[in-house]
């Protein structure tokens, strides 16, 4: 096959805030990985640029196959990560032009300390596919549903909370 | 450094079932990998023997560096995995002499379905150092804790319930 | 293509002992790795059950792409590997509980010592299609064979017991 | 030893512009990689800040162990690689927001197309520990030279042009 | 498919010296790798055979997926690679028998120093798909060409001694 | 430490026959590789030499961690591998100029096939430290012996067969 310039170039205006509103976590994570940009394929290297809104929280999640290092370019972050057991949390504050990484297959989360306007970052993933386990929604939202005696037992609870968590909608902030 | 055969051996009594009855959870994970096991070293293998106790469950977790494939020695499972997003539920009941595959760094969970008996399995991990974020403990028992604004968010829960969760005594039940 | 529960389960029956009656070295290995168990494609580990008749032998051999760690089930045996040049045998009796490993590409060997009951054990791999060559099967009994010349000077005995050798049925014990 | 949070940190001010005026080039590249992050070790990315002066280059060059994510930050920049035998040119024009990627160990370049503004890019790269090979500053600025009988052949000019290139100052615009 | 022995055969006539009079550099490499010996595919090695007319040479050229060792089999060759920032020169004079490693993807090249006798190398590489790049090919001779703006940055000369070069005929002593 | 190009280059004498008197089988391998060439570390290739002298064999071994290419350099060859199970053999005959090449960790052989003449090889290995474990050597001549009643099972020979062939010399013509 004819392979040209336009494979290895992604329009992926990476420049523009994209919005928050609509997410009940307050955060929209746009990806640019093999799945939308085919150049990448066998390359191990992938971007995300996170939008915050005011307290927006991207979620504790997972990437089962990449290291991602964090850059921000507006605003402040809490930001932090959990290790293997023991369970040691590595959070830090971090500003404008600071960055921070979480190494691969670690709980890891962010969240905007501001209240009145918004932040964002630019991630690079150390591969083409990173995958994403949002840790909430893939506990408690997945298809079908985790058996609840399982779930009590875990998180110390009693059924009928899990029960209702598992009832709720479970948005997926990563596109 | 002079090497011998016992370098090579671990009389890690793989066979002698392990006490559950002091456990929240109901299971004794004891792991042979390369903190205990120096040999191991570069080989890129590890084994854990897994006891339940009557409807013991090992809760939902990850390990970052392995795939795991489990084997039952005894009694009835219900077992599974989420992927990554979306987050579709792989489970399954299995029950002695079947084998089940857990891929690298999915969250995945085992149960014992008996009320009245134990059950065992041997899961052999392909990496010597494999890791294990219990999903909980990381999420609701790391130190220092992860901000309950975060969580909060996260799980769409109040913070005092998140609060009471992080007050806790999270077990960790991986030796 | 749609991927179900199935794909990660394999009914290996790996508690049941497998006849040794029928083998001429006394012992009988069961493999559940990629060509029998698809499931585990790309995800780096398999599974062997070996079952030894009494004072049976699992001849020496290699597996040209793993490592492996072997847990004694049942009874007590002799077994070691030999190292690459200069050749040292690390060997040593190891009973039911007992972990030992060899390491990946190595020449390994294991005999129960029992004169009147089966041994038996199960062992990880670290590959999903780790292989086998059992050393005199693929000496002796290479089809089409190894010119008696090569196999005299190597072995330095008289070409006529290297023909004599070459005419002997080689049993594969690994299914 | 004690690992903390400041060790998956760097205040990198990557959102500062960086001079380029003192180079003779126009450029300017800022990197963030395990010489100066040592947190980066083993984890397999790395960042650039890349700073344009009007029309300033960052002149051909390979990253002997990365593939290079562009992202622009600023401006309208000409860039591209030649690939192995064939020596074919993937080159574009690309503006504020777009990415492109340059497949490992591939000769590549940017250049600023403004007359009277600068230009920025931040790049991820596939390892902690990418290397930089400045092509013209490898070929004619090394310590000690290449003998001119094999430059001038494989630029099939006179050795005199050689001479004149090898005694010029060859800036290294990587920091 | 059925596989036989001859997928594993090349008659590659290694020992024949190649033509160097109709090279412009007086130099020609026979490549043996997988595009022409497809019974290398995964096994991660490969071979080229290069042969030196007097004052022959085989241009700075970069392989970017492989290390070459090279053997010299006839003559005298001046040799070296230049490393990545800081650009260090390791050269050396070598004769018949020696042996001389260039580490992956960094610039290298060899010369004959007789005036009045070939030369020849046997190398091999550590990937059985090396890859290519003559830096005087890929930066003047490439196609399209490159901008000579950048070009004239780079290497510090007016545009039309970039012109002038790119105008020139590249040849690839590479088969 | 300070580097310099004799870290890259190794007076390997490869031109020169060595002599082939002395051994048993007739052959002797040259090896150049990381134990005595430190400037390979890392680098992920090596060599051998091999010399045979009239009717010489290499006799069956395995480098566990590299496949092998050779090439004929004089001489006419009897040489080939067996695969992993089924225990198929892949052999030729090869002159002057061939190459062949063994797949990663299977056994394989080479004799010269003249009576009156030397023949002679070169090999290049994937791995700077390819390991090298000579069938016959490692099977009988390990120190300690393995024990005679795996050998005799295995080879299905008498004991007093096996304790002969432990008692003979084992020479390793591999340097």
């Amino acid at each position: 096959m004819a392979v040209n310039p336009e494979d290895f170039f992604n329009p992926a205006m990476l420049d523009q805030p994209r919005d928050t509103k609509n997410s009940k976590v307050g955060s929209n994570v746009t990806n640019i990985n093999v799945i939308n940009f085919p150049g990448l394929n066998t390359l191990g290297i992938s971007l995300a640029r996170i939008d915050y809104g005011p307290l927006g929280v991207n979620t504790p999640h997972i990437h089962p196959r990449a290291t991602e290092l964090l850059t921000v370019l507006e605003g402040t972050l809490y930001l932090g990560f959990v290790t293997s057991n023991p369970n040691r949390l590595f959070s830090r504050v971090v500003k404008k032009g600071d960055v921070f990484v979480f190494p691969k297959a670690m709980i890891h989360f962010q969240m905007n300390l501001a209240h009145d306007k918004p932040a964002a970052a630019l991630s690079s993933l150390s591969s083409q596919n990173p995958g994403v386990i949002s840790i909430a929604n893939a506990v408690f939202g997945s298809n079908p549903p985790i058996s609840d005696d399982v779930l009590a037992t875990a998180f110390q609870v009693e059924k009928k909370l899990i029960d209702w968590l598992q009832s709720q909608f479970w948005e997926n902030n990563h596109y």
